[in-house]
């Protein structure tokens, strides 16, 4: 089944609102197995609805529309289609009666205003509506299938969750659903992780690889379909056991979480802690670390020693390695090891991390922008530094840097370094 | 001219994406005065892209599409844009020369993978990039245009604020452009602020008032149509005038920066320096000063002092404070101000900012969610405290205590508190 998400709603071409609801529906529908090939979002417009329409219907056999069916005169989702398929309008018993209960306490205007979010399309099945008024309205005609969904999240989602993926369960009359497992990789970038893949992602079609990268950060997901998990299982675990011989020193993650939850969750429980001093950074490091709901016990804490003054004074960095004639400098691998070192005694935890470096837009010490030392410090085994050059602007140094350092951790976290 | 905005990518039919870019172009088509009338969201298919082309062509003059213009394979845009029109593919000099830039860094393979970033359709105008590899492209052909960006916003919204915009205005022909002054502000909620606004808001077309919000902090843009910018100031400082009189101790800026570049200018322009002492928002102030060009001037570094021994070993915070019988806490006034004094005194700066609070999801010290201090340390001035009750999510709270800690800053330095 081929199916495309028609979201109605001037306020989206307007760049009003952000189309979540397309986001939230193409998951739904790749759940049950059912590929999403185009989303469309038209206005509150009687002809261009109807356009879209008659164009979806051309490349797609199932269209879930969400907005327009709620009390206003621009909600004309219901109206055009039922215009374009010939058919009626009924009232939808139940709604109606939800409305004159409302209108006791909100007046009687109230009934006449909301009448509308009563409406279905004749012979339609309702879907109901637990969180709002407007019912829903799912039906087939000459093999094409229509599924009409709220606006609102709030409403939509569990009438999609309820009443609508009940429907198209029935609809498809079939036994298989789309199980997938979302592979996270560090450390390495987007093309380098394509070219280790590359004969997987090209020849296979089942279990596919869809691969995509976010900044700094790389994922695949393996997916197949299968009529349950042990099916799927089956088909997914040969796949897997061969990308992760292939990438073993980079797959972090086996589910879709970021490199911060997976440290977090690995220092936990091997009853680690940590800190950090990060430079260039600023506090990025941190700032993520501490996105992950307890991430204290781990993460102790740490300075953010941007000047050499509190690098000196914070983490006890010899003023004589930062400064004067023939100094290492701030961007170099020694101070990077005495950031690391002095992080490890100043706040008392078990391993340490470093970052120094040039984010830019300027060098500094004539040093180039992009060349980052990331240290590391742990109790009872030498202190190593590892130095990059990374490239992108200020903000995607930052950000390569953080992870860079996060995977460095990771190595060790996982006896890979 | 009417537009339709195509974003290509798989990762946006599987919902693994949101496709944030077609609401920022929506909204920097519209203050061109260009119309969008359908969004559209295809995969990374060739033969679908060629499809969408075809149907937009039916329905728009402008095509804007994101996304296809990477190094993989299974970027495929501009290879299909140029086979639909007949046209071949050039190598961009420029971007050719970047990409062998980098491989003397990243190595000769470097420049085979991402070759294919250089290409431009035969013909079409040079989109710059500032932010990655891959150049855009413009052109017209029988009376319709096409714009191509990359995916990545953070590639997107520069290529099309800086040589799209340009390229557009001059296909437009017009005379007259938009010009809108960016109006910040921060310390108010986006309901109050448009309580403050609402008869301007609701009255006036020309200027017209659009409020925007993003999380913990709200926008204004007022726009007009003129000839030049001489005749825009004049027919904008009318209003201007009356929203600063109404509005100061919450306007920032009158430009699209955010409250840590004001700050940091600020700062800079006053000759002083602040530090850091950070516990429920765990260096995301740091992080967002930092992300600031030349904060190096103003921002010396501080502590993330996530955990209580952090804060007695790094900020002097009395133990007595934090733990024990009768003790306020971790999360209280009385810490705040130390964690302030503290840092002032460890790192050496002429204000210390320091947050303390629960950002969940859970309670601490039988302390609610949401609840946060923010401390304010001054050499020569009593340190103050403001207590906070903030709702939202664990990442919800952590910004948005964030930006009132930053308001209370740029309060001190604006003379207002």
């Amino acid at each position: 089944m081929r199916a495309e998400i028609i979201a109605v709603g001037t306020e989206l071409l307007l760049g009003q609102i952000v189309n979540t609801n397309a986001q939230y529906l193409s998951q739904g529908l790749a759940e049950l197995g059912i590929d999403v090939y185009y989303q469309t979002v038209v206005g509150d417009n009687a002809e261009r609805i109807r356009a879209a329409i008659e164009t979806a219907r051309q490349r797609a056999d199932l269209l879930v529309f969400t907005g327009g069916l709620g009390p206003t005169l621009d909600d004309l989702t219901r109206d055009v289609l039922a215009d374009y398929l010939g058919r009626g309008i009924e009232v939808h018993e139940p709604t109606m009666h939800k409305i004159e209960q409302m209108s006791a306490l909100r007046g009687t205007a109230f009934i006449e205003s909301n009448r509308r979010q009563a409406h279905l399309i004749e012979g339609a099945t309702p879907l109901r509506n637990d969180t709002g008024l407007a019912v829903g309205n799912a039906l087939s005609e000459d093999g094409t299938s229509y599924l009409l969904l709220p606006g609102p999240p709030r409403e939509m989602k569990p009438m999609f969750e309820n009443d609508g993926s009940a429907w198209l369960r029935e609809a498809l009359g079939e036994s298989t659903t789309l199980h997938s497992v979302m592979l996270k990789f560090s450390g390495i970038g987007e093309s380098a992780l394509e070219d280790l893949l590359l004969d997987l992602i090209r020849e296979q079609s089942d279990p596919t690889l869809a691969p995509y990268a976010k900044e700094g950060e790389v994922a695949v997901r393996v997916s197949t379909k299968a009529r349950d998990a042990e099916e799927a299982e089956r088909k997914l675990e040969p796949t897997l056991r061969e990308i992760r011989s292939r990438t073993q020193r980079y797959l972090y993650a086996e589910e879709d979480i970021p490199m911060e939850a997976a440290v977090i969750r690995l220092m936990t429980q091997k009853r680690l802690t940590l800190t950090l001093a990060e430079s260039c950074t600023g506090g990025m490091i941190a700032a993520s670390l501490t996105t992950v709901p307890g991430s204290a016990d781990a993460f102790v804490g740490g300075v953010v020693s941007y000047s050499n003054g509190v690098k000196h004074k914070l983490l006890g960095v010899p003023m004589a390695l930062l400064e004067g004639e023939g100094a290492p400098g701030a961007v170099s691998e020694e101070t990077a090891a005495a950031m690391a070192e002095g992080a490890l005694t100043a706040a008392g935890a078990d391993l340490a991390l470093s970052v120094t470096g040039v984010a830019g837009p300027a060098g500094v010490e004539g040093k180039p922008v992009g060349l980052v030392y990331v240290g590391l410090a742990e109790r009872g085994r030498p202190t190593r530094v590892e130095r990059l050059q990374l490239s992108g602007d200020r903000e995607g140094i930052r950000i390569r840097a953080s992870k860079r350092a996060l995977h460095m951790l990771w190595l060790t976290l996982t006896g890979q370094a």
